[in-house]
């Protein structure tokens, strides 16, 4: 595919469109939308020009310039991206969605939140909460993080295993199309099969088939009772051996993780706080919700049970807002925490079927001391969502590479073997394309590439992104 | 779109490639598959030939070579539609999948069950249970519809409230594609970012974007405790306002149901078993269900509450599964009851945010006394679905075509003007293909209309249902 290279005469026509504050070339102030967080040159690229359109009309009027030119456009939203799909590879102009960063409405009769896309997570969840509503998205970059973005990767987080991740918050979408055309589908109802279901289409698609202007999110109640185990183990493979028996033990937790010796220590360091057991060999950290004290109780003793009765070094319940806290910066701080061991990592978000997670880890284990690397694990561990990070250390670019190609072909061959796949949550982007066309069927590609080709027929929207560049 | 006539050359091809006794044309045995539950001879018409195969492989033969005929594929789960989804309109071939009914696997380890198109809903909830795990979904026609025609046409029913709808449930789906390829998507993992969400794109399709022959569903643990309350009000909209209450008091009830005085007195003179206060303008039928028993009292006690200090005449809790069941079974008649008054009837499946279930009810009442007609209404109210079903009662067929005509149009404006849509859980089917077409905007349907090209070029997918046939 040959684009069209931006020239002075088309900045001026972007400008003439969408004026001159929403139109950036100084290369100092587009450097940072030359990355996202994937700590590795490879996968950055400067912008041939920025536009940040305040409304849905500046963002259909530029995609309308850009398919006429046949330009590159790369939707972007808090740049929190773990798979540069953000990044423009392709050149082409970046569309950051920053300025559309209201929240239209706030519907207590119906439990819904309409709102633009550039506004973080964070704040989603502090506005509902304001109005004693519940909006159970949560990953771990929700301070950062767009719900745009949430919404264009199908972010998980850590309530997934009870709420789902973000794709069953969304119940309507206003996109601007790789045409330019604005089209709305969905709305605040929470039942509609009139038309194919193509909302839950676009959540997940990163920016590929369209950019969304406008989101319908459905709140829920605030759950009453909140409580969260931690409980240290003196083994990773014991941590996690107990994952699948709380999985069936009749109760859904709102979230359950693990963190390894590695990533528990990184954090410490960190966040410059001790935490309880923190030479342990693995934390599971447990959180249940409900209506009523008694339940969230019956839930936690049921899990804390389970946990003593399989090499538990202990079991923790946080009784209030502080060590609650403590618990999950722990947790949430894990992929800046590696960043002080190895500024250059490169973060993996395999999932398996629950049951296989103990083999997956172990597998990974043993391809660390295959190639002699560091490669400490976290993650989503109730559904069975592992972040695995290879450490580059003081390995020489070459070196680097090399390590990286040789582990992350095994860990996906490994993946794969145990009926799982490649991302469970970080998406595509640009850094799993070529494994992703590996490991999917020619006929699965085709079915992916035909959508995407009569949606966007001159492959204008964030190409080289989840599928290859043809 | 000229289709092929199939001959009886292409019946013989047909038993060449299935067999013989899965190729059937006589008149009196494939009769059965020339209609759904639309109870109106409009929506009838006789297969050219009907297809029973017995694995994926025979579904893909038969769609092979319709695909190179071009002759349409009708796939038909428990014929219990209520669009006329499954009625071969445009000719071709029926492809029932009621011989592909296995039980493929219950995994209580990751909480799945694999399984074919052709079990009833009500084996796959069974089994479930027998197995101490929950499958949510639940449709009032459990007992004969397929679980396979529950994922086309993303059913909905009693637990949609706080389960979802068939869709949440479906995590992997084997599919016969229009050229007769075979894909799998998903399977066991709960989280999968690799590629675009075509599952949920297929789930609701109806068979017009290939065949369903296998399917991943995510099971739960069982609810422990299930309380239901039957509350009689002396009025129907007493009854109504107090859905948007409950829907707000911070729980989320698994059943929010409503039934309107004409609907409650069918179901009592249809069962032949007397109901309490039957000569109630309405009833709400409310369930709820939780890990514990004092949880489930403390969501039931705040129900019968707010109905209480809303006019309500009584609030009954059912105490045991003789009671329960009573009450679900009046509810779950409403279809079969109504036809005891009107052999013919036409029952619309609205949708409209929650807060606007008086508005629309209020509207409807206005349409009948206007057309002077009866238009019982029961439905899912905590989900705004609103079964209304407009009565030919004696109507001679010119009359009853009038009639249904202008009554349909005039509670559609209301339900568009409201932010609702066409249909919540029943489908697009033939029926509402241009009603549909009529209320989406020409962008919609373009979107809608490209994704049928690009993956069904001949359009032999169950053609004219969802989209017009062009």
């Amino acid at each position: 595919m040959q684009y069209h290279k931006i020239t002075a005469g088309d900045v001026k026509e972007l400008i003439a469109l969408i004026g001159n504050a929403n139109v950036m070339i100084d290369e100092e102030k587009i450097d940072m939308y030359s990355r996202d967080e994937v700590s590795d040159k490879l996968w950055e690229k400067m912008p041939e020009v920025v536009v940040t359109p305040e409304n849905t009309e500046q963002v259909a009027a530029v995609v309308k310039w850009a398919n006429a030119k046949v330009v590159p456009i790369i939707a972007r939203g808090g740049g929190t991206g773990l798979a540069a799909g953000a990044v423009p590879l392709n050149g082409g102009v970046v569309l950051s969605l920053e300025k559309m960063n209201k929240i239209l409405e706030v519907d207590t009769a119906n439990l819904f939140m309409v709102l633009e896309p550039g506004i973080s997570t964070g704040e989603v969840q502090r506005t509902a909460k304001e109005h004693g509503l519940f909006y159970a998205g949560d990953p771990c970059s929700a301070e950062s993080s767009f719900i745009g973005g949430n919404v264009a990767t199908n972010a998980g987080g850590n309530r997934a295993v009870k709420y789902g991740t973000t794709s069953r918050h969304v119940y309507g979408l206003e996109m601007v199309m790789p045409n330019g055309e604005i089209v709305t589908f969905g709305g605040k109802n929470v039942k509609d099969v009139s038309g194919y279901d193509v909302i839950h289409l676009f959540v997940g698609s990163e920016g590929t088939l369209g950019v969304i202007t406008k989101i319908w999110l459905k709140l829920m109640p605030l759950p009453k009772f909140v409580a969260t185990l931690l409980v240290p183990f003196a083994e990773m493979q014991q941590a996690i051996n107990v994952v699948p028996k709380i999985m069936t033990a009749g109760i859904v937790p709102a979230c359950l993780e693990f963190m390894d010796s590695e990533s528990i220590k990184a954090s410490e360091i960190y966040l410059n706080k001790k935490l309880p057991y923190s030479d342990a060999g693995a934390y599971i950290i447990c959180q249940v919700d409900g209506t009523t004290e008694q339940q969230v109780e019956s839930e936690y003793e049921i899990i804390g049970k389970i946990c003593e009765a399989n090499q538990a070094l202990e079991v923790f319940v946080s009784d209030n807002m502080a060590s609650e806290e403590r618990i999950w910066k722990a947790r949430k701080a894990y992929a800046e925490a590696l960043r002080m061991i190895s500024p250059v990592y490169c973060m993996e978000d395999i999932v398996v079927p629950v049951s296989n997670i103990p083999a997956a880890l172990e597998a990974i284990d043993k391809i660390a001391k295959k190639y002699r690397c560091r490669i400490p694990s976290a993650g989503h561990a109730g559904d069975g969502n592992i972040h695995c990070t290879v450490l580059r250390e003081d390995r020489d670019e070459h070196a680097w590479h090399d390590l990286k190609d040789s582990v992350l072909a095994e860990i996906y061959a490994v993946v794969y073997e145990l009926g799982g796949s490649l991302t469970g949550e970080h998406g595509v982007g640009a850094k799993r394309v070529a494994a992703m066309a590996t490991h999917m069927s020619d006929a699965q590609m085709a079915v992916l590439r035909s959508i995407k080709t009569t949606l966007d027929p001159n492959n204008i929207m964030n190409p080289g992104k989840v599928l290859p560049l043809i």
